[in-house]
C-alpha cells in the first residue's frame, strides 16, 4: 500500500471512527456479559440496558419505535430476512409473487432468485436510464398474488434514489408489503418510517464509519415474518443468537456522529468531483441521476478504458476507488446496474465508483481528479478500444 | 455492578482478551477495505490476505482445509446454516428425516423444529442421565430417508461430551450427513476433522475470549448445502455479505492464544470447585458426567433453593454465574437440558452453571465456594421447598 493512501470507496466499507471504538471498549472488557432480564446478574442487566439504549437511538433516527428494530449481523442478513422471511410467512397464504428492481444489490436480488427455486415467481422491474423505477410501472406489475415489493432506497453503485413515498403508497393501496434496502442512505438521505409507507428497512453500520458485522432491520409492527435465524428468544423473539452488544453500541454511536453539516460537506465535494471530471476529461458519462442521488456517490464511465486498469493505476498513485459494488470486487462480470440502465458491457467495464466519507477532504478530491486526468489520458493513448 | 466483580459465566460469552483487540485495531483504522482480488486495490488485497491468513489459522486448529471453513456471524448462524442448508439442499432428493439430540442448544433445536413446519420429520434423540447419546440408539433411529444427524460435541449447560467418533462412524456407514455444534469445545477438547468422520462443525469466537459477532462453519468438501445467506460471491460462494475482517482477525488471534496449559489450569480449578461444593454443601447434585465433560464447566443443583435466588445473592456479593444456557437468560422456563437428563422442574430450577475462563483464578473459585455455602445455607433456612 502506498505511504499516503486516500480511500474513496466509502460505499463498500468505511474506516471506523475512533469515537466508535471508544464507546465499544467497555463492552469488550467490562460489561461483556450477555443481556439478562431484571432478575439476572448486574453485568447482564448493564449489557441489556446498553443494548436497549442503542436500539432506541438507532430506531429514533429512522422514526421507528424501538420494538420495531432488530439487530442483525449486517445489511445482507437484514435483506435476506426481509425477503425470505415475508415470503416464507406467506407461502401458503396470499400468493407467491415478488417484485424487485433489476438493479437491487445482491442480497435482495439473489434472495429473490433463490426463492424462484421454491416456486416463487419474481418480477425484476426495469429502471430508466438513471436507474429509477417508475411508480406506474410498479403499479401495473402488482398482481392479486403479489406478496412483497423490495425496492432499494438508493443504488449501491450509481446512488440513484427511488421515489419511496409513491412506491410505498401504491403498495399500501394494494395491500402489499414493502421492503427497502437503505444501506446507502441511512442517516444521509431522510427516511422517516413514521410518515413514509414502508414496512421493512435494511440498515447497516459499515457505511457510516461504524463497526463491521452489525446491521438492523426495521419491521413495522404486524408485518408477517418467518423467524429467519432460529435460536433463543432474543430480539423480541424475531432473531435468535447471542446479541452483539459492542456492535450495537458502536452502531448507535456511528448514527449519533453523522450530522447534516457533514452530509452537506460530502455532497459539495462530490459535486465538485463530478463537475471537474465531466468538464476536464472528455468522453465521460455520469452514471445515475444528476440530482436524485446519494450525497456521497459519483459513478462515471470513462469511455475507451477499462475501469480495472484505472483502478490499478490510481492505486499505485495512492487512491482507492471501486469498479462496482462491493460484491463485484472478486468478479470481472459486467455490472448488472450499468447494464440495467441501458449501458453496454463496454460502458460497464469503463465505469468507476468514487464514494466519499467523513475522512475525505476537498484536497483529496482535487488530487484524485488530477490523477484521473493523467491516468485516463495515458490509458487511452494505449487503448485498442478507441481514441480520444 | 459491585466494585470487585468476578465473572464465572464464560460459556455465555467471555471477556475479550486485550491481545485480540490489538490485532483487530489496524483493520478498523488502516486496512479497512473490503477484500478484493489480485486486480483490486492494495488495501483490499491486504484485507483479503489478512482474511485468508485468519482462515488458515482457524481451519488448521480444526484439522480442516482452509477452503472448507467459512466465516459466519456466530455459532447461531453456523448451526442454522448447517441444519437448514443441508435440509433444503436435499429436500427433494433423499428424504426429509432429521435426527438431533433432545438437549441441543437452541439454534440446532429450533432450526429442526422450524423445518417440521415445512414437512420435515425430526427425531429428538433421548440422552442418558449424564446427557450422553447412546450411539446404538442413534443407529437404530436412522432410517432410509434420514438426511442429517446433528449432535453437539458438548452441551451448553452441563458440558457433557458426546462420542463424536462413534456417532460419525455410524453416519458414514449409513451415508448420512453429520453436523456437530462445537461452540463449547473448540480449542478446549480435541476435535480433528482430518481424522474424525464429521461433515459440518459449528465454532465461535465468543467462547474463547474473541470478539462477538464472528463464528465459522466447517463444511467438508462435497457436502450438499443450500446457500443460506444470499448475496455476493464471498466465502467460496457459500455465504454472501460483506466479510467481517476485524472479526476474522480477532477470531484467529483468540484461537492462537488458547494453550493446553491454560485448559489444564481451567480444568484443575473446575475440579476443585466441584469437589469442594459437593463435599461442603449437602444435598447437591452434579449435573452432567463426572469425567466426560468440558474442562470449563460445572453445573450443580442445590436442592431446596431456586437457582434464580442464588444467582441474585451471588451477584450482590460480586459473582456472575448463570442459571442455564445463554438463551435462557430472559426466560424462567425449566432448562430442557436438565429435564432431558431426567431431572424434574425443581432440579432444573435449583441448578447453577459456573463456567471458568482465562481470567479466573483459583482464589476466585474458593471465594465463590465460600459465598455459595453462605447463600445456599441462608436460602435453605427460608425455603418452603424443604430443609437441609
Amino acid at each position: 500500500m502506498p505511504n499516503k493512501y486516500i480511500y474513496l470507496d466509502n460505499a463498500s466499507v468505511t474506516r471506523m471512527d475512533e469515537r466508535v471504538l471508544e464507546v465499544m471498549n467497555p463492552y469488550f472488557f467490562e460489561s461483556y456479559a450477555i443481556p439478562t432480564s431484571e432478575t439476572g446478574y448486574s453485568m447482564g442487566i448493564e449489557a441489556r440496558e446498553a443494548l436497549e439504549k442503542s436500539r432506541v437511538k438507532i430506531a429514533t433516527a429512522l422514526g421507528a419505535n424501538e420494538n420495531e428494530l432488530i439487530f442483525t449481523s449486517g445489511s445482507s442478513e437484514s435483506s435476506n430476512m426481509a425477503v425470505k422471511g415475508v415470503a416464507m410467512a406467506l407461502i401458503n397464504k396470499k400468493g407467491k409473487h415478488i417484485i424487485v428492481s433489476a438493479i437491487e444489490d445482491f442480497p435482495v436480488l439473489n434472495s429473490a432468485k433463490a426463492l424462484e427455486k421454491y416456486g416463487f415467481d419474481v418480477t425484476y422491474l426495469e429502471v430508466d436510464e438513471y436507474g429509477i423505477v417508475d411508480p406506474q410501472v410498479l403499479k401495473n406489475s402488482i398482481r392479486d398474488d403479489t406478496i412483497l415489493v423490495s425496492i432499494q432506497h438508493a443504488n449501491q453503485e450509481i446512488g440513484s434514489l427511488q421515489d419511496i413515498k409513491s412506491i410505498g403508497e401504491i403498495c399500501r393501496e394494494k395491500g402489499v408489503i414493502f421492503h427497502t434496502d437503505a444501506t446507502h442512505t441511512f442517516t444521509k438521505v431522510p427516511l422517516d418510517v413514521s410518515v413514509l409507507p414502508v414496512d421493512l428497512v435494511t440498515i447497516s453500520a459499515h457505511t457510516i464509519h461504524g463497526p463491521n458485522g452489525i446491521g438492523a432491520l426495521y419491521i413495522k409492527k404486524g408485518t408477517p415474518m418467518m423467524k429467519w435465524l432460529d435460536g433463543g428468544f432474543q430480539e423480541f423473539n424475531k432473531r435468535g443468537g447471542l446479541e452483539n452488544i459492542p456492535g450495537a453500541i458502536g452502531f448507535a454511536k456511528a448514527v449519533e456522529l453523522v450530522t447534516n453539516e457533514e452530509n452537506t460537506k460530502i455532497q459539495d465535494m462530490r459535486d465538485h468531483l463530478i463537475e471537474r471530471v465531466l468538464s476536464e476529461i472528455p468522453q465521460t458519462i455520469l452514471n445515475g441521476h444528476p440530482l436524485l442521488r446519494t450525497p456521497q456517490n459519483a459513478n462515471i464511465t470513462f469511455q475507451y478504458v477499462e475501469g480495472e486498469s484505472v483502478t490499478l493505476h490510481l492505486d499505485m498513485r495512492g487512491f482507492a476507488v471501486s469498479t462496482g459494488s462491493a460484491c463485484f470486487s472478486r468478479s470481472l462480470q459486467a455490472s448488472h446496474v450499468i447494464l440495467g440502465i441501458g449501458g453496454d458491457p463496454e460502458r460497464a467495464h469503463g465505469s468507476l465508483r468514487i464514494t466519499l466519507g467523513r475522512f475525505n477532504k476537498m484536497g483529496d478530491v482535487d488530487a484524485i481528479i488530477d490523477a484521473l486526468i493523467e491516468v485516463v489520458t495515458n490509458l487511452r493513448k494505449m487503448s485498442p478500444l478507441g481514441k480520444t
